[in-house]
This record gives structure tokens, C-alpha cells and sequence, in this order.
């Protein structure tokens, strides 16, 4: 990794009108991830690397989410919107002590690479002053050409301002760009705005720069990398870019996806060796699963732990807290919440267990329910180890099931069970002959309106 | 929108030999609509338009559709299948008092859009008097060529009548038309059956409309827009069309789809700002959802109300009749039918509500059941605004519970409970110290055969 | 069909690092079958094959599966990896008493279609001593070029041994090949390893075959059917060719698959004529599905058997021996386990059924567990026609409900119930007045900190 030394500036004012919200438009996520956190993740990619971020006015939200996500980086307000080297220099201050190199990067731009960057930082390595990223546009039409003669850019020219040689142009400039800290602060005061909209455009800096004798270069990323998001049709199609990816790699690495195109990821998803996903899974934020587990069809995961050589689903619902030990079972329409599993236990029916620690190799039965919520405060369930509990059993917390005990089916608890002990919590069976009959009867003479 | 009357024909007679199917072609359903119902719904724009609809013998459940989905339609049957301009005169009685316009459309062709019917009685009314929609094919073999000169249209030929100059031509024939209403009978009478199968074509109207010196131009449409539908693939073919349609437009309404293709809309599902619909969710017919409300992943919704903020899923299920208002939660593994929810309040796992009412910010634990059938009627259960419903509670309908009251977890409800009260209908516990560890012995013996 | 007799072997010995697995290559599914499993079918289609399998050392558990898909068929080890030929020769002992035919196949090209290997045989039929199955590349760099000469295949090239002329071919070979039985042995085992891997190639055949005088033709196939695996990737992209084939098969048949792409299929599955299937369907393996059910979304089937006219989910979960009869509805939140469901009986919400029967027109209430397991054992649940269980009853087997008997909701039951009997097992109800608002005081207090 470079020993260079790194300053960042994120340019995320934009108000995004086109995505129709009430959120700033970097606030849209991306694998459950806010697209100002996949940028920033780029960054703190590199140790040390100082960070601004070019909020707009009245974006309290963003501001926080960014203390958040990057806690060391500062947050600049660009108050008017007058174009992009105008939004660098919001953050001025920390331009005026500079590092030895300076990227902007752009937050509804989330999908670029660690390699991206990577190639930006090495031009600058290799004696570049100005370094822009470009990219082969399939269709370059409204995208600013990169005009190059040999390895130097010589200029960045706008679809509007384009001869028809440079509108031939397929390499396109996709705004990221590296400056030598030194120059930068500088070389971008000296933007002018003699233009149809009197706006300050970063992408002069590189016709200015070739006109003070510095050298200016472009690096090359493809068109999806540089994906920029300006409704919500674009953000889903940069969604389906970051899935395909975290699916590709997930594959390479080991993970049978039987459908990849319908499992869903989080930036944070982790799976290990030989677990095998089927149809139909979503991976919230916070999943690890571990070498050899099956998620079967339609399960959901979020901040959960999944123990190796574990069965989930389907229809398993896993929340966060969810801690599973190796060889869990946990089946259809059962719900874990803030819960660890024991090693060998099963729950694997139409069962709610929250705020929960269940012993290893205990057996939960179809339709348990852990009640933990009294509607003022939340309370602990505790099994042990070995423990059967039978079927549509309600267990009242806080409660202590020992170690080995047998809760017979149908029963409410609210008091400790001892080791070993049976409880038992439900009223004696009695049956009315021929009432069914009778019913029955009853009902017909209603419906008939006779007695 | 024209102030000119409009009389529209349906042909909707075709067998559908290929859909393999009891169930006439055009019942076969496209986001919940019989693709019928798709191009009624393109005359039902028009105000006041008159529709006949040409249907096949014996297709009684198609005549009882058509009278469901356009009240004022009549249904003409065409006896013998002699063609498309046969068919048209099925509806003779309709065409003997004119309208300004006649349109002639096809249920198997369910994506025309209301852009395309406006084009051609546009044509119509700038004084044409056929007008045919056409569509620049992607590959144009099979389809009738449109032979233009300049605006006019002078016939439809087929691919078998075809001159090889003539193939070349990509703008084919959707078979929709449109004529001056008052020419129309004469002219569609006056089309023969000179051909190799004996049978009345509509296209002919375009050539003997040129002879008789009248106005013959062509409209065009997408490719898209004009599909038929023969066999079931090509059904799946229009529904991902239509379903990619809806999305698209959701999107750019300002609704977020996390994966859009994994997204399921019906013909009338509305959705408001910044509501986010996760992966996998199926909206039936009769759905709306207001502003900022999150349908999680796996949900399946139909005619059913969702008010602004709720949180609905994963996995809920809300059927015919849910109404929730603002902010209200209905979490994993729970059905709503034909039940109010109230604002804030709370029915979070393993719950089935039928036929209920639930009062603002109660909160109804895991597994309560609403017994609402007794085998003979449905009855109702109202609860009342502040309660808290134990887990795994079983409230046999009908039955009342008050304002602010509580029903301790694992009870059965039968009577009424006041406001403000406590409710408990379960038994006692009792536990039988080491009885588990006997059990096991037991079972262990039965094993291996020792008492 | 063929008269010749057949011998085939099928070459699996492959470690496929590249899957990064710790099971055998040709042991990962497609469809629900091993990849080995679709090869074997191939030939099982044919009466009375021959088949050999040759694996690589230490795959014992390969050596079981073989035996469990081709009870006949030989597992013959590779010792070392010494090329194509050298694994058909681990054989020899197949070889030796030769049949008309021979087929070489791979165990890791599983998509291969009857078709294709008919067309193989086909040829030989035809006097071909060799026939190599061919297909048409996109991009054929990489593969080995078909040198064709009329008819004759003159060679096999492979890409680094190709003149500039032979890269241009695109007709390119899969690695199936076919052999007159009479002349096969003597011919691979004249194959020699002067290359620079040293190893043995079965291609070397075609030209070694030429040489003497031999017949060498080559038939083709899509590229599709000729896709190998090497990686997960490659898994998928296999999958999502054999679940697209399996889709089209069913809507030409008479299947209306709403979105087909969401919809996974086994490579077993039988669904009847007008069967709908909804979205987000999972068919596992063993599922048979009658004329006109529909299965609604988010359902999940796997050895079950769906009567005619049966409604299925949403969010149905049907386990092996699920054996429902016609007119069956069973709904959302449900999981059936071995279990037979009588005609026009009901189980719509949020239930466990295992290890049990229902009888016909029986109607099981929401919330209903069937307990059966003890810890220990399992048991069987019977109940009878025309009963109605009521909602969140807890039914502990071994127990039998005789016909036309009803359970009172909520009820835990342990004993038989007769024929046309009530059966009631709960608490009664008890209400403390004013005691919820004296709850809240309570609560309210330790809030604050205030008794």
C-alpha cells in the first residue's frame, strides 16, 4: 500500500430532486449501505487518510450519518450550488495544508473500486500533477470527452462544446480526478466560471493545468464502476451491479448460489466455504455464516451468526443478535431475535424465540413462543442444555428451564422449572359426547330459521 | 381529451388452441387482469364510448367477465371463424348506428397503450379514414408489411403476398385499426374472401379503402406495445413486460425497489413517496400504500391498505379487507384479513387477525390467534385502543376487549373483558421434580427392550 | 428407438479445485440432481447400457451416489491423471467385451441433451467409426477447433497447435465422443502422450482414426447442452439454463408460470395442465402437481403430491409424504410433513401437520400443532372426516378425533376424541377488574423510581 500521504474530498450536496424524496440523495442505500458510505469505505481504505465531505445546506441527517460512518471526517457545507471545483473548495481548510495527494470522489458515484483509486493514486505516484478517471462509454453521448494525445490529457470537452473529431471520443471522463496536493488548492482557485451558467467546473482543471506546463494523465475504469445515480431507476441498476458482484465473489470463493440473480447481499455479508445458499435468501446488514451451513429457500438474515454445519429455513427469520452454534437447526417461520443457540439445538417450527438463550442440543417444539415483552419492559428466557420443550408451549420471562427438563405440550409457564424436572401448565381434557352432533344441528335450524 | 364519440370492437373470439387451457386465451390473466380487461380499459378512457365485444360459442364465463369489467359492453358471438373482418361484423347491429370513430383492437394483444389509441384517433380526427397502428419489427418475418407511400398507406401485405422489395419493409401491421365511423360498415363489408383459406380479412380494408380514394395513413407503436399473446410463454413474455413497465414507473414516482425485478405489481397497485419495498414482495390486486411506508422482503399484499410510515414484513400476508393506518407494524408470519389496525399499533410474529378491529397502539404478542369461523359463521373480534394481548393468546370471536386492557400471555378468551382489566383463562403449573430424568430412563429402556 | 447396443463411460474423476469443495466435482447439483445424475440419465434412456463410471482416488462417497442413481452401472479408479484417454482406458475391463456403440461423456457437462447424444448415435448407425458432438462457439478461442473436410473429421485442433485458418473455425468440440464398440479399445489405447503435459488425449482419436482409414464424422449441438463446470459460477450459469429449459417445457404444456424466472423447478417435477403457479415458487425434488392447482407465492414443495384443483400458500410449505388430495386448500404460514390430507379438507393458517391424516371436508383451525415427537419417538395424529379443530389447539399423538368431531380453540388434547364428540382442554377465563390500569401505575412507579 502507498506510504503516500491522503486527503479526500466527497462532493455530496446535490439535492437529487429526480429521486423524489425527503432524503439527500447520498442517503439512498446500496446493499444496505448509504451510497456516501460505499465511497467513503474506498478512503478509509487507506490508513491515515484525512477526509472532507461536501454536504449541501439544511442536511442535518447526512451530517450525522457521516460522523457515523467515517468519524474522523469533516463535514463542509457548499451554501450556494455553483458547480463542482466550487464544492471542492467548501472545503478549503483543509485543502490549505495539504497532503502529498488530494481525490475527489463523488458520493452518488458509489460503485467505484479499491482498484479504481488504486490506479488514480499510482498515476499521481508516478509524477502526474492531475490525474482524471475515464472510462469506455458504450454510448458516450452527453458524457465529457477525454481528449488525449499520447499519455496526456489535454482536455476534458463537453458534449455541447465537442468538434465532431471529439465527439468521436469514447473515453469519457467520470469526474473522479487526483490531484498533487501541493498544486491543488491553486490550480482549482484558479477555475473560472466564463460559461452558459456561470458555474465553477473541476473538469477545467485539466485545460488549466496543461497550460502551466503540469502534467495531466487519465487512468481507465469500466462504465459500471462509474455509475452515477440520479433517480431511483439508477439506483436500482447500480443495486443490480453490486449484487452481481457480491454473488460473483461469493461464488469464486466456495458458496453455491443456486440462483444468484435472487439472493440478496449487504456490503458486510460474509459466507464461508461450502455453505450453499438456495433460491431466495436476503442477507441483511451484519451476517456471518460459517463453512458448510445450508440457508435454504425464502430466509431472511440480519446481524445474525450462523454456526457451522447449520440447517436455516426455510422460512427462517434471523434478527439481529441471533447467535447460532454449529449444527443449529432452525426451520420454517420461526423468528430468532437477540438469542444464542446452543450447538445441536432445533428449533424448527412456528416458533418465536426472542431474548433467549437455549442449551445445546435442546429441542424446541412447533409453536413455542418466549414471551418477553410485558408491554413495559423486555426479560430473559434461559434453557438449558438437553431440554425438551413441547409443542405450543408459552414461556413467560423472565424464567429458568434447567438442564435436561421436559415442558409437556400446550403448556404456559411462569415460574423456574429444576433440572431435569417435568412441568407441566395446561387444564385436563374433557370431552362432551355427541355435542359436536348437536352443534351441528343447532347451527342447520339457525340457518333455516326453525328451533 | 377528442370531443369525438367513439365506438370500439373487441375481437376476443380466438380459441387459444396453444394456451393448452379449459379457460378461453383472452381470461388469462397479465397483472391480475384478464388481458380483456387490459384493452377494455384502454376505451373505458373515453368517456362514454360504446363497446362491443366479439366473442366465441360457448365462451359463458368470458360473457360474464366482460359484463364485470365493462358494464355498458355488449357481447356479440361470432358463430363460425371466417376471419377478422367477419368477426368485426359480428357486431354489425353496433356498426349500424355509428360513431366518429371506430376502433377495432385485439384481447390477446393486452399492452397497447393509452399513447397508441391516442395516435390513431388523432389520425382519425386530422381527417383520416383508416388508420392502422403499425410497428417497426425487429425481425419482420411473419407479419404483415405496411406499404407506405409518403402518409399514405397504400395495403397490408402478408408475408406470403409479399414482393421481395416488399419483405424488406420493417413497419409490419399490429392488426389494430381505426375508421371514420361513418364509412366503416360499408367499407368492412365489402372485403371479400379471395384467398387461399376463404377467409375476411380486416387488412384488406387498407387497399380497398385506396381504391374507393378515401384517406388510408398508418400510426405507429413499439414493438412492445403491440406483442400477442398465443401460447403461455408468450403470456410470461407480456407480464414481464407490463411488470418491468410498473416498476419502471414506481421508480421514477419516487418509490424505491431494492431489486425491482423481484417485485410483483398488480394492475392498480398504488404506492406513495418514498415508500421502500424490499426484495421479493408481491402486491395482489386492490393495494395501496401511502407515503413512506417500508413493505419488507417476502410480503404479499392484497386488497389492502398500508397507511403512511408503517413497516410491514417480512413475510406479512395482508388479505382482502386489511386497513392500517399510519404507522402501524405487521411483522413476520402474520396474516390480517378483513380486520382494522389502528394507528401504532403493533402485531409483530406468528399472528393471525381476522375479521377484527385493533385499536390505536395496542400491542397483540406473538402468536395470537383471533378464532373468527366455529365451523358455521365468522364472527368479530374488537379490541379496544391501548391493550396489550399475551403471546399465544386464542380470543374466541365474538368477543370485546376494552380499552387499555391486558390478557395474560397463553390465555383462551370467551367472554368479554372490560376496560382496564386483566384477563387470564389458563391453568396452573405444576412440575414433577426429576420426572424428565425417569422419562428418559423410561424411553431409553423401551429402546433396548429392558424394562 | 436405437437397436444397437450401447456401452458409456462416463469420466468423473475430475478434482475441481476450482469449485473450492470439499465433495467431488460431478457431485454438486443442478436441478436437485448431481451433475453425474443428469449424465446417467442420458444413457439410462437407453435399455439395457452399459455403464462405467470413472472417479478419482478417495471418492467413496461419488462411488455411493453412482450406485444409488445406476444400480448397474461399474465405478472403475483413476490413479493418476493422465488425460482423457488414460481415464476411458481405467475402463479397459468395460472395453473389453465391447457393445455396438460406445459414448464417452463428462460427468461435469450435465446439460448434454437425448437429442444430442441420439444424433451421436445416429451417426454410428450410419457406418461412423468416430463421431465427435460439435457445437457452434460464440467465442471459440480456447476450445479445440473441429477440422472438417466435407463430411470427414480430419482433426481435432487445439488452440495453441491451431494455424491462424484453423482459429477462424468456430465449430468447436464439446468432449463427447462416440466409437464403433468393435474398434474402440484398440484404437484409444494406440493414443500416445508426445505433448508437452505428457498426458494422454482421447482427441488425438479423430486424426489417429483418419490415419487408418477410419470413418470420422462430427454431429452438432447448441453450446449450451455443452457447457462444463469448473467453478460455481459456471454451477449457476448451468442451473440457470436447465431451470429456463424446465420453464419453457411447462408453459408450452399448459402451465401458466406468472413470472417464470422466480420460479425453481427440480428435475422431477410433474405439474398437470392449467396448474398456476405464482411467483417465488421452489419446487424440490419428487413433486407432482394435478390439473388446475394453483400454487400460490412463496410456497415451498418438496415430495409432495398436490390433488387437482388443490389451492396451495402462499407461504405453504409441504415436506416429503405431504400427500394431498383434490380440492385441498392448505395456507399460509403451514408446514405438512408426512402427512395425507383428504379432499376438500382445510388447513389455511399458521399449522404444523406431521406425521398425520385428515380426513375429508375437515377444517383445522389457525395455530393447530400436531405434537409428534416426544423427545423420543414419533407418532401418528388421526383425525377424521368432516371435523373441525379449533384455532391453536395442541393435538399430543399417538391420538385419534373421530369423524365429525369438534375441538373447542385453544384446547391441548391428549386422549381420544369419538366420533361427533366436543372435546374442550383449556382453562376457564378469570377477569380482575381495574387490575391492567393498576399494572401500568406499577410500571409507571419503577419507572420513575417512585413506589
Amino acid at each position: 500500500m502507498s506510504t503516500r500521504s491522503l486527503q479526500a474530498i466527497v462532493l455530496a450536496a446535490g439535492l437529487g430532486t429526480r429521486m423524489r424524496s425527503a432524503a439527500p440523495k447520498v442517503m439512498h442505500e446500496i446493499g444496505n449501505l448509504p451510497m456516501v458510505g460505499h465511497v467513503l469505505k474506498r478512503i478509509q481504505h487507506y490508513q491515515g487518510a484525512e477526509i472532507g465531505v461536501v454536504v449541501g445546506p439544511q442536511m442535518p441527517d447526512l451530517v450525522k450519518l457521516v460522523a457515523r460512518l467515517a468519524p474522523g471526517a469533516q463535514c463542509h457545507e457548499q451554501v450556494e450550488r455553483l458547480g463542482t471545483a466550487h464544492a471542492v473548495l467548501a472545503a478549503r481548510s483543509l485543502l490549505e495544508t495539504p497532503k502529498d495527494d488530494l481525490l475527489v470522489l463523488f458520493a452518488d458515484t458509489p460503485l467505484v473500486t479499491d482498484a479504481a483509486v488504486a490506479r488514480v493514486r499510482e498515476a499521481l505516484a508516478a509524477g502526474a500533477d492531475v490525474v482524471v478517471l475515464g472510462f469506455e462509454a458504450a454510448n458516450p453521448f452527453g458524457y465529457g470527452r477525454l481528449v488525449m494525445r499520447g499519455d496526456t490529457l489535454l482536455a476534458i470537452r463537453e458534449e455541447k462544446e465537442a468538434s465532431e473529431a471529439e465527439r468521436a471520443i469514447t473515453f469519457c471522463n467520470s469526474g473522479i480526478m487526483g490531484f498533487r496536493g501541493a498544486i491543488a488548492l491553486e490550480l482549482i482557485s484558479a477555475i473560472g466560471n466564463a460559461n452558459a451558467k456561470g458555474e465553477y467546473y473541476l473538469t477545467d482543471a485539466a485545460e488549466l493545468a496543461n497550460a502551466r506546463g503540469l502534467k495531466v494523465s487519465a487512468v481507465s475504469a469500466s462504465e459500471d464502476e462509474v455509475r452515477g445515480v440520479n433517480n431511483r431507476a439508477q439506483l436500482a441498476e447500480c443495486e443490480a451491479i453490486f449484487q452481481s458482484r457480491m454473488r460473483q465473489e461469493a461464488m469464486l470463493s466456495g458458496v453455491t448460489l443456486q440462483a444468484p440473480e435472487t439472493v440478496f447481499f449487504s456490503h458486510d455479508t460474509v459466507l464461508g466455504v461450502d455453505v450453499t445458499v438456495e433460491p431466495n435468501v436476503v442477507f441483511g446488514p451484519g451476517v456471518t455464516v460459517e463453512a458448510g451451513a445450508r440457508i435454504r429457500a425464502f430466509s431472511h438474515l440480519e446481524g445474525a451468526h450462523v454456526g457451522a454445519g447449520s440447517l436455516i429455513g426455510p422460512y427462517a427469520r434471523l434478527r439481529p443478535g441471533a447467535q447460532l452454534a454449529a449444527d443449529t437447526h432452525v426451520g420454517n417461520f420461526v423468528e430468532i431475535k437477540n438469542a444464542t443457540i446452543g450447538a445441536g439445538a432445533k428449533v424448527n417450527h412456528l416458533t418465536y424465540i426472542g431474548d433467549a438463550s437455549i442449551g445445546a442440543r435442546s429441542n424446541i417444539g412447533a409453536g413455542t413462543i418466549t414471551c418477553n415483552y410485558d408491554g413495559y419492559g423486555k426479560y430473559r428466557t434461559d434453557i438449558g442444555e438437553g431440554c425438551f420443550i413441547g409443542s405450543n408451549s408459552t414461556l413467560v420471562a423472565p424464567i429458568r428451564i434447567g438442564d435436561g427438563a421436559y415442558v409437556a405440550a400446550g403448556s404456559t409457564l411462569t415460574e423456574p422449572v429444576p433440572e431435569d424436572a417435568l412441568a407441566i401448565g395446561r387444564a385436563h381434557q374433557s370431552v362432551k359426547p355427541e355435542r359436536a352432533r348437536d352443534l351441528r344441528a343447532r347451527f342447520a335450524a339457525r340457518k333455516t330459521g326453525k328451533p
